[in-house]
């Protein structure tokens, strides 16, 4: 194929009319479909199904807690052990919440904001208050820094994870800057994993801010789609550094289990665990331990997981690969898109050529097929090269995936040879 | 019985040779018992049996939502339209939460402090925020606004509920006070239920601040003991007046279910609504629907509740009963002490004569019951009379509850005996 960006103003105006002419095609067929909905299909909820009727037989712990009643802030001890081996982590250095770690995230920036954290100034009472953004990114991570009022630095991705160079200079000089969004295994949208040095120097890093945190949000630390990638303990680096205290972890079975009814966790130094427990034990006597039992007992172990998560990918690899292969065939050496191809998490990301992403967006839902809203992937909904997409598998059937990424490929080279003809005139 | 405030010094010193006795022979008992916990027996959990296998077929709801997915921030429908038809409220004015009404409670007054409410000043952003506590009351409502720099002012209780004649005085002249704590219902830990007037009067009344807001947990709403106490509905006497905003009212089944995996609510107007839904699909996606979905199934429906609540008042009637016989047949016409008869909730509060609690709780410690700590139904810890004590008679058994409540009699009578001749000194 010859790369749109090299064609002549009369090859561009013929490709036109041929793109145009399939969009109207796709129009006529008044499809409704939907990739913008990073959550689990209705297949991979079955592969759970035995939660929905799990007997807890008279709802005591191995260690005679009755997990019926109050009590048990920090989560059962047996949850806490099956995370511990799951993911690495002392058990004594967690805390298990509810259903969702979203909410945990937010509750902690709250606390910081209202508190303070190791003691020193709650962000609140400062004049400005900042945090790194590497994006693309978690749309829900910004929306909370937009709620309450903290202002995003976008930080550029590259294919080990934040550019750190960048973050390591602006966290230097810069004591308003108080903390750092990371996914760093199968990022959302683009699954990149964070290498081992990226790790090793955001632990490292020295900060202006003594009381800078990074939000560790391992959203897809076990959702591999083939093979395992292997990613840097957080918490020995950071330790190996005296700068335990620097990070708060995220966790949740949400995407193992169920969205709606799954366990979250933070976990933490043992002195960020005492400081969180101290609030939020006036915040709630416990979370729901019955919860806890059905999922740890349902998932046994790191093994019972593995297990899971391999079923999982059977379940959703094939949509990945349809996706991709959509991709390759209608766009590759097109010159107008570019992706990485994702090992795991949820998603995957398309960059359109500069200017497109918000048009592309337009038509596909103009012609049916319903994506994230361009921008999303940014702080502030801003996407400055208005170019990044970012397509959700999972949900969509097949069926219903093929016809979707058909129309999005038709939308993506109508979108870019609009432009490149724009750009011509 | 003659009164120990009528006894010469002579009786007294015999009175308190023949309690310190008695004291020194239940010390030799060396028992361990507790009466500080407010929190169901286990055979009350026994009820909700079914729950702990509960069969929830396919996940999906009624009308066909997938409750093992993500979304749905304010609740199943059918959870609504259940909590609807038990309370009273306009399906369309709730959101259903996770396990935890105090948790609710507690974001909402943080809401209030971040970003104010119905367009006026972030609380936070105040030089001052005070709170109308009407004490003897519930220690974690008064922890939240400790824990929140929320200044709190003592409102004494009286039969009907808070001394109304204080509350309207003070929220009529200062603009600063911004909530007011009640339990409506049984009230924790004197049992009081308000009345009709004291409803209506909260409802009514002028407040300085326009974002002044009733904390109205109805913890206790369903919890009779012996027939149904009615109480004004708040929602009703509010929107009369005009004052539909004012209100914030909190539920949960945390005692009609399970503590440890309850489902809890919060209900308001719809501006209020609105408005809490705009934050908390920041903080979260949606709370766990499976277990609304189990709850509301299980209970089904009003009826159900008022029988699994007859199923409970019948396990800890008999314990109320003893306590009270205690009482009457140690302490009757004693003048040490004075206490209400509840007909639901979970407390039974006694007052000992003044300056006697925290002597009255050591001494009980020392011979092995524990107790409430003295103080904690005052903000601040501080019983300004030092006398008031919480009894929780639902955990332990009524064997238990028996020997508890002889040593506790004993301790009180002590302690007042000692306290009146220190006072002739």
């Amino acid at each position: 194929m010859k790369r749109y960006t090299e064609c002549s103003q009369a090859e561009l105006i013929a490709l036109q009319d041929e793109w145009q002419t399939k969009f109207d095609h796709c129009k006529k067929l008044a499809l409704k479909l939907d990739m913008s909905r990073g959550k689990p299909g209705p297949e991979q909820l079955d592969l759970s199904r035995e939660l929905l009727r799990y007997d807890l037989a008279d709802g005591m712990t191995e260690s005679g807690v009755d997990a019926r009643n109050y009590g048990g802030l920090e989560g059962l001890t047996e949850t806490r052990a099956f995370f511990s081996e799951v993911l690495d982590i002392p058990a004594q250095n967690m805390i298990i919440g509810g259903n969702s770690s979203l909410n945990l995230m937010y509750d902690a920036v709250v606390r910081c904001l209202i508190f303070g954290t190791g003691g020193h100034t709650p962000w609140s009472k400062l004049p400005k208050v900042r945090f790194l953004c590497p994006s693309p990114g978690y749309d829900r991570h910004f929306a909370i820094c937009e709620e309450l009022g903290i202002e995003m630095i976008v930080v550029p991705m590259t294919s080990t994870g934040p550019d750190m160079d960048m973050v390591e200079k602006l966290v230097a000089e810069d004591d308003s800057i108080k903390g750092i969004w990371c996914v760093p295994l199968y990022s959302n949208p683009q699954g990149i994993c964070y290498s081992d040095e990226t790790v090793e120097r955001l632990a490292a890093m020295r900060c202006a801010a003594p009381d800078f945190r990074i939000f560790w949000d391992n959203a897809y630390g076990v959702h591999h789609l083939a093979g395992e990638t292997p990613l840097r303990n957080i918490f020995e680096a950071a330790g190996a550094c005296g700068n335990s205290d620097r990070v708060y972890y995220f966790f949740s079975t949400s995407k193992i289990t169920f969205p709606g009814a799954g366990v979250a966790l933070v976990a933490a130094s043992p002195a960020n665990i005492a400081e969180i427990s101290r609030h939020m034990t006036i915040q709630t006597i416990g979370h729901d331990k019955l919860n806890q039992l059905r999922t740890v007992r349902f998932l046994k172990n790191a093994d019972g997981v593995r297990e899971q998560m391999r079923r999982q990918a059977a379940l959703i690899a094939p949509k990945f690969q349809l996706v991709l292969s959509h991709l390759e065939k209608e766009l590759g050496g097109s010159g107008v898109a570019e992706w990485e191809t994702p090992a795991g998490g949820y998603f995957v990301a398309v960059d359109t050529l500069d200017g497109c992403a918000r048009e592309t967006v337009a038509l596909a839902a103009e012609a049916g097929v319903k994506l994230t809203s361009a921008g999303a992937t940014f702080p502030y909904h801003k996407d400055p090269r208005d170019r990044n997409i970012r397509i959700a598998p999972t949900y969509p059937s097949l069926a219903e995936l093929d016809k979707a990424m058909q129309i999005f490929c038709v939308c993506v080279k109508l979108a870019a040879v609009r432009r490149l003809l724009d750009g011509q005139k």
